[in-house]
């Protein structure tokens, strides 16, 4: 297929921090808690950048599930992730603004021999392009 | 504040590729279009991360312009990524399975002076947790 370029827009609402986010003809809102200077009307973004990555493993694991002889009957991804919010809030900026530390507990249900469950999980975190992108991306940024 | 757990679940729907991810009490959805391998019901996990990356951009813009002394009237982005799907499909595995680079361009309309909108910029720039994350992260992932 070679090199695709996927595209999304930021627009703010012009209310508190509410933002919406398109991609194609898609659409997803952000807010953040109360505690964070919000009106908690959506997800915040760190925790959409949680639910993109077990999407993209819950994704991963129903596309590959046929090629790894898995026949899937469920399939599930509790994800957590620790940020120490005084980094961004400029309390302490020797904290790291960005998640420290990424987990994720996939759930495979499947009465398929373990040894093909085994090979779908693997395929699964060698393949995932989220969890691959979280590795590090170069992230550039202008601003008009 | 200290360290912060923030949390998502992700539960394939049984149809296709289809998933739903949650946190707290918010949820999305996320699919595939069909060249590649979905139904087309909603954005692709990678796209929700650019999505993600977005909100979190515009939402530094809304709580920092203030001690910035910017004035903000609106603000946008939009965000692109380069990623090569053959390295997810298997088809060439020397290829990188994730975003090989993201641009965000920014537009920041305020009738304030340039000097604070350009500072409101670096602080959007050195802040934003989900840009940050990119940078890179450790992903630990169990199977069960």
């Amino acid at each position: 297929m070679a090199l695709q370029t996927f595209k999304a827009n930021t627009t703010w609402s012009g209310k508190g921090v509410y933002v919406e986010s398109t991609a194609r003809n898609f659409k997803v809102s952000m807010d953040e808690p109360k505690e964070l200077g919000g009106t908690d009307k959506a997800m915040n973004p760190v925790e959409m950048l949680l639910a993109s990555l077990g999407g993209c493993m819950g994704i991963c694991a129903a596309a590959f599930a046929g090629p790894c002889g898995v026949d899937l009957k469920g399939c599930s991804v509790d994800i957590e992730g620790d940020l120490d919010p005084d980094g961004f809030l400029g309390k302490d900026l020797s904290v790291r603004k960005g998640y420290q530390e990424i987990r994720c507990a996939m759930r495979i249900d499947s009465p398929s021999p373990k040894e093909n469950i085994a090979r779908l999980a693997a395929m699964i975190e060698e393949r995932c392009p989220v969890s691959d992108t979280l590795a590090g991306v170069p992230v550039k940024i202008t601003a008009g």
